[in-house]
């Protein structure tokens, strides 16, 4: 029986970040409050983004959060714990998401993070016009194709960065599908011909984006115009981030950094429920589609040893290396 | 005979700034146009800061310039030349200081460069409220220097990093000195003691000034507090600026520049005006003073062969490192 304000969950799925394999090992600076009676005894549920359904709310559940039973919602407090088939939760601590027809259950569980770090990577840092350009690297990351398909879909242009391969052609092709205008692989970056591609192109680039770190951050930044800003999100490389003291002093380069989680907790709700509503109308619009996803379904006729198997190869090794398919916990029956 | 709108200048003092050294040696952003008739048959006179006095003005040279005789003045355009004893320039590429009666002629010789440096990275990067601590290294530089003391005449604190060295003891007393609050050798500043005694700070340290680079600068950032501002003006220790990637995903660190020729070329003559008149009531009032010079005389009557040795001596090497007397040449008789 639940209590006022409480509600009922049921999750649909819930996505494996980078992140809450490192919030796992200790290395991430959000963690579950272990102080808690409950969390102490049983531990603390892992994962921080997902889907669930209201399946049932408490009696006289405050009006104002508007939940009904079949609503579709996205935690909106840290260290939530969404790698569970049910939740009983305080009303206040989940979101009811604007839910389009057309919304499929993977759209709506991988909403919160990638998505909208390149949303706000895009919108917050510089004031781009269109027809500007953006170079990126980690071009075909998740957070990558989401960067080349909003800026597509909002008139910018995009140098994409990936790192060399065999098949690059191929690569090179996908990204171009999803609209990216010129893909470079990272050998190339520093080279003449590409200094040259890049002092012809019709618009200075104003914004880098940089997952990676390393020599191949300070190849990336030698792109950027006058002024331009370079924000870091992600450090797949393991190095730090270099940058050139004549960058900062002759170009005026600013450097910056993002992380969705701070935003989050920087910014009123209202904010965000806009957000995933153009980011929800993207997809609807075919503006945008899914990067590629890898399933771990999770059925309750899953044999024990069989689920575990799944779930464990999942979570290691950790999924952070780009071009990798992000793995999403798929919670079915 | 002098044409309208021009003045003649007899130069009193000019110093000599590693960014002149590298301008000769062809590894400076700014360079003289040797397209113009004049420096292609006789080269470019060196030197880009400097103090004249107007000796002879043009007939009907227009009144907005507000030049006399005995007015001193500096250079307002870039590579103007500067290390000579006399020169006719157009009235409009110098610009009259406010000649306070305190005013002696290495201050005013210099300065538009080291102090409206600390001047501007104290003012345009942070809003800084009184108490307020900022970060820097090469504190004993001239910048370093200018600073501490306009640091402490605006109210905030200050965190000064020198490298270490044997007298250290005699510097950090020689840096308290001038307003210093603490001084930390470089070999410490990744210590716990020096962590712990950040950490204990009244305020949290909003600013980092760098003019190194390298490991000392990803030392130096670790002390900032979330969302700070790291400031690089100079890269003495000739490494690039290697920031942590967390520092700037999860601490929200800002990187920039700082350039004071950019600052000059971006703003109108009154601001740069309105500046140096604050510098020069500072020094006025008592509340600066300047960091030790070097300099040397240039006399009419200095045997020539005596005059180029001298010269010589101050240009080669460079004067780039921290804590040396910076040179200046001055003009006598």
């Amino acid at each position: 029986m639940l209590t006022a304000n409480k509600v009922l969950l049921k999750f649909l799925a819930a996505p494996i970040n980078p992140s809450d394999i490192n919030q796992i090992q200790g290395v991430y600076p959000l963690r579950p409050d272990f102080s808690k009676p409950q969390q102490s005894e049983h531990g603390a549920t892992a994962g921080n983004e997902g889907l669930a359904e209201v399946v049932d709310v408490g009696p006289s559940t405050d009006q104002r959060f508007g939940l009904q039973c079949g609503d579709w919602v996205l935690p909106v407090v840290p260290c939530f714990g969404t790698w569970r088939t049910h939740a009983v939760v305080e009303a206040d601590h989940v979101i009811k998401i604007p839910r389009l027809p057309s919304l499929t259950v993977l759209q709506a569980a991988t909403l919160a993070v990638n998505p909208c770090t390149a949303y706000r990577m895009l919108r917050d840092f510089v004031q781009l016009e269109k027809g500007d350009y953006i170079i990126q690297n980690a071009a075909n990351s998740a957070v990558g194709q989401y960067v080349i398909q909003m800026a597509k879909a909002w008139g910018y242009r995009t140098v994409n960065v990936v790192r060399s391969r065999p098949q690059f052609e191929v690569l090179a092709q996908q990204l171009k599908d999803l609209g990216a205008d010129i893909v470079v692989q990272d050998s190339e970056l520093s080279k003449a011909e590409t200094k040259d591609m890049v002092a012809s192109l019709e618009a200075p680039i104003k914004l880098g984006l940089n997952a990676v770190g390393g020599r191949a951050t300070a190849a990336l930044s030698r792109h950027l115009a006058d002024g331009a800003t370079l924000v870091t999100y992600g450090g797949m490389g393991r190095e730090p981030v270099t940058l050139s003291t004549s960058a900062f002093v002759f170009q005026s380069l600013h450097a910056a950094g993002f992380w969705v989680s701070r935003w989050y907790s920087e910014h009123p709700v209202d904010d965000r429920v806009a957000m995933w509503r153009q980011v929800i109308e993207m997809y609807d619009r075919k503006q945008m589609s899914l990067p590629q996803l890898a399933t771990v379904t999770w059925r309750r006729s899953t044999p024990l040893a069989e689920l575990r198997e799944k779930v464990l190869d999942a979570v290691d090794p950790p999924d952070s290396r780009p071009g990798q398919a992000k793995k999403v916990l798929l919670f079915e029956g």
